[in-house]
């Protein structure tokens, strides 16, 4: 018999900060199927749910609740911040009229209405809701253009007299939008979707929206921030299971964020991660990974890419070469800040002090970059940079990079890091001494810059970081760092294709 | 009439990186009101329900659903990862008999069994199940000591033949502990509680546990997890809504992420949160901050502690002070990578090499205090600083402030930065060139360097962050940083009280 003793810990002190806030509440009257996903997604949302179970579903048959439960649980909800409706009888709506007095927001889902119903609907409740939510690709009289979707949230407004209306799925050939027409001061607001969008878990759209206006948002933003929700929750969810949509994609398990506290006491209780093993992995890492097969294709169109050899043979457009400068700039910047987080993520000392060498390379870089468009193109406003646009490729690509030091851990972070680190070497490195760029030029200026002493360096320490990650990989681990390292090549290669593509 | 298009924003890369990985799931039977909540633990912890209901609840009474309803939804969701059974009538026991077969993984929660219902569960049910979790403060037979609990969970251990027991709500005088006890190894792991533990949302100990097994963890892991999810649970809701915890603490509302993302189109419907213009707040944020009612004491405590007149006197036990440098130099360590984290979260370049600036002052302290170690302890061994261990002091600061750089903005991360760059300066300045320490002692090194030059700068700098955060400071979060700034001068003085406590 052996005991153990082991103390609970206190709340995360970033958790305590918000002791006193209040807790939004929503109340969702509908069937026992919707409701039970409808509190998922409300507490997804970091709301509080009241239910009111209209009728039980099982299979494909439903129990109908006795009127005076009905009464009561809406009696109990009905102080709640936003109050939802989906699936009602026409006996259910009269139910919920007789106590729907002082509704504080009411937001009705006509998506999953039956036409008996949006009937008693649309003259009952309608007229006092916030928000009417009707799913357009039901409809008939929609003929493929938007011009026909404004119309027939006109007409849906008259019909309801709800305040606002919201089209969804207003699909178009390969295209799928929704639009909220506001009311009182007929607005339109068109909503264009990933071409991918279906319907599936649409209905956790009015859902979504109860839950964002519960929680402060204005009605754009609610919108914006329900269909982007459903979207992502359909572009999350793995490829066996189209029909349950991952709408827990942005909750992370308490107990993951306990383990990593500086206070945690429970490490005996938690399995250490196998570590990965394989000597090919772990060897030389930076090698494993430019030969694997998910990365070679991207770092072959990172490292041949047409745009150094352009440079090299000097044939760049100058104004091309231009943009270029602009965009790394404003990259270097991003970068710079990303390095910082590597540092304070890294495990040793040793690390940190690796980093803060990297950070003056890159300012190095920063620095030769104001220079050339000062002395290449005539750039003396100490202001330029910041009325420079950034390009969709490299808001692209800082925003992933972003993302890894934001949530990832150390390794995520510098496999993230790394292709930038180790590439522009290999770029260059095959055109030195063979193709040279104009003497005096600005492409030689910048391909000297790249073939020699600093960048090596960059080369010798993206690879030591390498090593150092995947000695401490978890097994489970090594795939999501194989598939960072190469999404980040190919947003390199995207980030050069990028200038190429500017129209001058 | 005006028209505004708007693009949905993609998936976050981070989570797209997630998407192949199967999302477990936890069948929960029970009663509507239990399995209403146990959706919302559940759906807290990432992990996906199937719910089976057995009874309607409507205020204090109960609806029974009929036995073939119960037995469909047992069977739709019997694939589940884990199944946790709540309150059951006895002929909802029976019924479940009837198709418990190849349940990967059974948690019995006996804390909400009647009588009556826990005879035919522990004949029927508890010896296929894996966890069976029972409510000690039910049980007269407990005498307040932890042997009686042992006792009692092997006695329950056979009783209900299930693999494993825990034992929750055993009080002792103030304190509150939970065993768990595996009976194939014939193991006790007792977990205490802080002591303000109370049954409030005790139900979801069970749940919170299926979903610590469901996501992978072990038995002992997912105990403590589901302990410290419901404790924490209980110590964040605020207090006018005591009977309701706060299940959704760990939970971020996906729209508030969206809005950071860097590729982010919505941002005309999000409107801007207004900012503080109060000038007594932004004329010198640092003077505001000292004098403000919540923080006055414990700057107080901080810049007036007792550790620096002993110091200043010369009077310190020499072994307390060996004790502080060792803590100080590993609590330097931290700070710096709190510095980084800061550096990648400022808004402008120039903080960003402010912040380079403070990390080369650091690394300065922590060079001097291995420096003193050998030259005043005599200390040579290289590892030295690696075999010391941390104290709770030095936890419990570095938590926090780890804690404001991973999920704080960085406002509130300057806010926790802050009082350790603006309070040695003003702790040690009182006393120079009226009390000297010894001259050539260990304080007099120590005194003279924070009352020279670098900290000075040190002063300047963190007047400066803190001037530039209260610009830039939204109206709904003045009070976090204030709340943040006398936290952690309140964790300066605790931090300097420890060398005070240390026992030679």
């Amino acid at each position: 018999m052996t005991i153990k003793v082991i103390e609970i810990n206190t709340p995360s002190p970033y958790l305590v900060l918000s002791k006193h806030e209040k807790i939004p509440k929503v109340l969702t009257i509908s069937n026992s199927a919707e409701n039970e996903n409808d509190i998922g997604t409300l507490t997804a949302h970091s709301v509080h749910t009241a239910v009111c179970t209209t009728a039980l579903v099982a299979g494909t048959e439903l129990l109908a609740v006795p009127e005076p439960i009905i009464k009561q649980n809406i009696q109990l909800g009905r102080n709640a911040d936003v109050i939802k409706t989906g699936s009602l009888s026409v006996s259910n709506i009269m139910t919920v009229v007789k106590v729907a007095k002082n509704f504080k927001c009411l937001i009705i889902d006509g998506t999953v209405l039956s036409e008996e119903s949006y009937e008693v609907m649309k003259r009952e409740l309608t007229p006092i809701s916030f928000l009417f939510v009707v799913d357009v690709a039901h409809l008939q009289k929609f003929n493929d253009t938007l011009k026909d979707v404004f119309e027939l949230c006109l007409e849906k407004s008259v019909e309801t007299n709800a305040a606002n209306i919201l089209a969804i799925n207003c699909i178009q050939e390969n295209t799928n939008a929704s639009v909220l027409f506001q009311v009182d001061n007929q607005k339109f607001t068109v909503f264009r979707h990933d071409s991918r969008f279906t319907k599936v878990g649409c209905s956790s759209i009015s859902t979504s929206i109860a839950a964002n206006l519960a929680n402060g948002y204005s009605l754009g933003g609610s919108v914006y921030g329900a269909l982007e929700y459903v979207q992502n929750s359909q572009s999350i969810c793995s490829e066996g299971a189209k029909d349950k949509v991952n709408f827990v994609h942005n909750i992370r398990v308490p107990l993951t964020a306990m383990v990593q506290d500086k206070c945690f006491k429970g490490n005996d209780l938690i399995s250490p991660p196998k570590l990965v093993k394989d000597p090919t992995v772990t060897g030389d890492f930076l090698d494993y990974l430019n030969k694997h097969k998910y990365v070679a294709k991207h770092w072959d169109d990172y490292v041949n890419h047409d745009f150094v050899r352009q440079v090299a043979e000097g044939c760049l457009d100058l104004q091309q070469f231009k943009f270029y400068i602009e965009q790394d700039y404003l990259y270097l910047a991003d970068y710079a800040r990303l390095h910082c987080v590597s540092a304070s993520k890294a495990p040793d000392l040793l690390d940190i002090e690796k980093e803060l060498l990297v950070l003056s390379v890159i300012k190095r870089s920063m620095n030769c970059h104001k220079q050339r468009l000062h002395d290449y193109y005539g750039v003396v406003d100490e202001n330029h940079m910041e009325k420079v646009q950034r390009s969709d490729a490299l808001n692209k690509y800082t925003r992933y990079m972003g993302e890894m030091a934001r949530r990832g851990n150390w390794r995520e972070l510098i496999a993230a890091l790394a292709p930038c680190m180790v590439g522009y070497c290999a770029a260059v490195a095959k055109y030195v001494g063979k193709t040279d760029p104009p003497k005096g030029s600005i492409y030689e200026d910048w391909t000297k810059f790249y073939s020699t002493l600093p960048l090596e360096e960059s080369l010798a320490k993206g690879r030591y970081f390498l090593n150092h990650i995947a000695r401490t990989c978890p097994e489970n681990e090594l795939e999501r760092l194989i598939k960072i390292y190469g999404d980040v090549c190919a947003l390199e290669a995207q980030f050069w294709d990028s200038p190429l593509a500017y129209k001058v």
